[in-house]
């Protein structure tokens, strides 16, 4: 995919900002040495790129996947968690006891919610994301897998909510997104609780992920398809849908239903249902004003 | 089924209304020319069909098909709506200058709620309702599968969430109801953004439908048969099921188990338990009296 | 599994608890001879249970299993039900018209939530439940399930949603919590208002449970085995894990994002983390402290 | 006030809707002689009249009063609840005990529903209302009195939220709504509880009303003049604030700012802006087109 | 006071439970010498009377007042906290530094739980509470106040929500509903941050307290005479609409409004409706059937 | 209080920050020619100082005030705003054809989420935040006074939510807040939907403020007064209420109760219980180390 152009305004250390087809973004973790692992640098310029993405009105699909063979994201940056942030002490295993723990709690509540933030962003883009995973996809992986709005993956990926075995609950997401993203809870707590690793082929029988392709050329490939074809569909349309979407899962059907007709009272009144609608007739594609 | 006879009271013109089995009522969208599409007509009607049934003691079964082998339904009758309601001037695409924003919202915001009301409905009614699916199942005929109680199709059924496609995010609940009814997120929002089709397996695997059957014949047998047996049993038990798993899905355990206490405390003092416990030493089969 | 030391202090008249590997608690419902069904001094009991374990720091992983060959549980013991508490002369058919409608349901809304408190125990025990299903699991049987947090069963389980065909709506804690932990709501409607049975593999493909093996002992080899993984990693970490899943699951996700930013301002501050993160180096297990 | 000509379109039996000033709708109970009580077909027309004036793009503020010197209203009609609907039999001691309390339960909850709604729509009326209360004012004049935006009160209004002597808890909304309306806890108990009457100077101090005047003339006077005031400012501003105050008594801040962020991006698109921001320049009074 | 009777079956010690009046019961705090400080034996008892009041069908209505002239509760009794519990260590500034802050934090939720849980208790209690304030009520017996229905003083009452003077933000609920009791949260702020005294008459102007009498002889003969009002009406009545308003507090309008349907479904149907309607023509006082 | 020194770090444009006492920050809305009227620019920056003192471990409590004699705040610069930004081109009255209703809808949503979450900045803010409103006091400077913990006014003050008077819902928190921080939901609506002035002595009677003074001086004087009794306490314990009484506020009791529970087992591992507790022994006043 390196062939794709740039997208021009999209400068950053961690990530590879391209634009494989007309109002498609594809967003590359290029950290392909450390298995695309997270430092904090790292998550603040994800948070970055997706907020860019979401306020830009040249782009209507984003695909995000991790550079190299070996690893969508590895997960955190171990080695430089241990130097940098709260918890640098901590893993070292000497802590400070000078400052009490409520002081320290303080700390930590700021770096999980900053970490929680910008994870965040990619949910709250309001261009659809699709994310592409492959090989190692452990850990932080997950956490922002499951902010993505659809999941495909290579058939060697291998996917764990790693966690518990450092001695911690996830807390950038995971925990909070994935009972509601994959219908059998008694799966859910088998691999958060467990730890252990999981494939493809498991992924794809859950729901997690909702296509397996043979490796990771071909399920990128696949990804970028569904990315332009979303593209050439009327972005009002396409972020509405997600919007709501997202909206649902988290209120009641009541509250949904409200929201969705104060929402398209105005969503409608886009000059893309007419454009859609006439398209057919003048047997030409749609094409769609920028949002 | 043309041979169950009518079911008394119910007069309407885009509904046929029978009585294929005791208890049971079985209501066909009656507008086979039409794909049986919906115009503004056709929804009034389908909430007055379903306060009707909520409301007949003589029905303890819903299932609902639509008439002809084409379609269940081609959804909104798009050429009824370019010419009646609110998105009239819309669908043309000369829009309205002299009416602002704000007062076409509200405008839009009564038609939809009335819109949602009608469809809602259905869900409402105290009934079990047993959705028939098959051909053309598209647009606002997943709105109203999302709310029965249980969905079969034929093998040839043709789902799609097909708003997209009009420049529309759907907003007579798909959006609100499916990412609580089907397990896999990936999946619901691949088929919700895209606007693709997909097939009865595809909705077996995920578990929209929970029967395939070979054609629509076999598939309404089985609802009918599905019925029947729901019909014939404790409607204080069928009924108050359908309302705590409805209550369930939308709100968290402990308020669950609450609202259930409540409603339980009179409802089992029905004499349907004792009627239910005893009939097994009577060996005959329980009857319940009307609810 | 007879051949496991009893756990000390949990002296129970109808549970056998023992401890069959370290910091791994495995409960029998035992009554064998009454299909393991539950009178309300088994419910009782059962809280009981519970309460003991969550608090107890010698146990962090528990399995739940029925003694016999024949049933985990042939759910509400309908005998006792009829000669004690609210429901005795109800089942006879008899009641009492000395005391109105609104007194009984008094006396019926404590009787539910007593009964719910001790079966919600199990769901709130801080530790890890797996339970293991066999046999006849109906009624009572699957209220408890769905407490657990993960579920496995023998192939020759027998499950039903039983109550509908007693003339009454689930009141323990199925119908809150079923719709939440499996992902197709069409099944979930299906099997609460037909009262029909359902096999392991109808219960493997909808995700109510994650493994199935080919009878009970093998199953409940399986879980204890699972048990010992959960007890060998950090107790921090797994019962944090539990308890946010939980969390997730009842709540939207920027509330539980702002749960889990507090809980880990803590959890983090276990001695876990470096214990767990240094092991590797060290090339042996971690071991954690109590809790 | 008998003055003011009669509204067009609004011919009822029950109530007498004049309008008194341009867009401004006078709504009087009009069953004077027995204390303007509601008997069922008086809600009925009570939720017709006010569907119809939140629909009316004629009227921008509501004013409710009750016609005659005695009495706001007194309540529930007794002697007609006692004939007619599901307490009839129950009024009278007598009961029915051919029907088991679970049925007579689906029957109760169907007629508070409808009487609920009736009632509700007071409130959900898009403009907004102003109560105007005097003499005896209990029972369901409190319920009726808690869906109105503004309250005010003559000094001899006899407020009481009389239904616990009738041997009930209220059941139509003032439970819902007071503990929100209404700042003490400890008075709001007090009241509901005890089923005292309260004066107008009580319910000034502790906020249920927020004017009292003399007498009914007077305190009717003030409410029409802030009909007026209210109905010459822009409806699309006024329409709204209802709205999302309405909205965020019941929701959290954060719910409400991303509601009112939806509601606003088209309520803003109206011409009321430009037209109330230039009217100072204009030197005149800014007008608005119809809503 | 001391000489009404005890009432029967209610032994405790430090609590004292008389009866002066028919359904009426007076709890009070005695423990005068420590100025009715809670120590966890303390917390531990008030949790089993007010779960013992609630089962009581002799019991209709609570007073709660403290022993002696100088308090009604001076709060946490910080001496003996210092001595037992999780607070023991870390009163004295020692800590235990062999145990990591998150074990401990466990052990602390464990604490705040069980005391939380013996407070609401109260809450919970189905007869309505009259808290009767004077002299010292300081700390936690601002949570316990919180938790009655009814508040009244006398006049030299001395409030103050006092934890943030020991280093704590209070944690046994005065946070969680203080803002829902008292309408001016700048009020609300003010106290709670800077745990400064305030008055009986504050308490008054701001609604915290519904009646300041000129001692605590006066107030207390008050709140009896409210109890015995209270005692006198129909149980079903008070205690379904203590239910409904805390319902109310906590949940929507259209939440709290179904909830109220289902709940009077079957309260209506007590014989307590025809009893109290049928008085007034038999011109003596209703009397109702246990409850 | 212009002699206060400039607090170290906070250089601002349209803000003057300055530490009149230890641990106190006092931020003045510093653009009095302009009646401290705020555009685009000053509403960024505001978020910017509250980030900051959120931050800032030498700051534990706040005072907000205006510059100069006339207003502590317009409100929204309608200049400014009519140059700058989406509403731009709308408020000249001319608007922008060329652009689609759904388009616009979009910009305005950026537009006005921006401005929601700078203004929330102040309620986020950790610290204790107390608000000194005068002479003009009107829209924007209400939404900014409901982000505060405790508002107090000078007798001069004329509030106003005057919104509504330029055609518009006021959205920046108002409405949302409102409802929740006065008792009287009458007075609420009455004076947002007539946009009327109300004076200090209105503002006290329903508690939107705590406390008046006779003139701005005094008032700041009190302010500056309860800001360094609130700096002098525990910050753990005061920060922690802020947070509480914040959730208390837009969640039920039991959510507030765990919350409560969950965020305690670590504050009160702090060193300022034991501080707290000791400093009456020591006879001197307790300090409290950095947070």
């Amino acid at each position: 995919m390196a062939s794709a152009a740039p997208l021009p305004g999209y400068v950053y250390e961690h990530f590879l900002v391209t634009a494989p087809a007309p109002f498609v973004a594809h967003v590359e973790i290029n950290r392909p040495r450390r298995l695309n692992a997270f430092a904090r640098a790292v998550w603040l310029e994800f948070g970055r790129v997706f907020r860019q993405l979401s306020d830009d009105a040249e782009v209507r699909a984003v695909v995000l996947s991790g550079a190299g063979d070996r690893a969508f994201s590895a997960g955190l940056d171990v080695q430089a968690a241990s130097q940098e942030g709260p918890l640098s002490g901590r893993l070292s295993g000497q802590g400070d006891v000078s400052v009490d723990p409520a002081r320290t709690a303080k700390e930590l509540r700021a770096h999980i919610e900053e970490f929680q933030d910008c994870i965040s962003e990619m949910e709250k883009c309001e261009k659809p994301v699709i994310c592409v995973l492959h090989g190692v996809s452990i850990g932080l992986a997950m956490d922002i897998a499951c902010c993505a709005d659809i999941r495909m993956c290579a058939s060697n990926t291998r996917f764990a909510v790693k966690e518990v075995d450092i001695g911690l609950a996830a807390d950038i997401g995971t925990l909070a997104r994935l009972p509601k993203i994959v219908g059998s809870t008694s799966w859910v707590k088998d691999v958060c609780l467990s730890a252990r690793d999981f494939s493809a082929q498991e992924a794809l029988a859950v729901g997690l992920v909702s296509q397996v392709h043979e490796d990771k050329a071909r399920t990128l490939a696949a990804a970028l398809a569904m990315g332009k074809t979303l593209a050439e569909k009327s972005p009002v349309a396409v972020q509405g849908t997600k919007e709501l979407l997202n909206y649902g899962r988290d209120h009641g059907t009541q509250e949904s239903l409200r929201y969705t007709k104060v929402w398209n009272s105005v969503a409608v009144q886009a000059r893309d249902v007419p454009s859609a609608l006439m398209s057919p007739l003048r047997k030409k594609k749609p094409t769609f004003e920028k949002l």
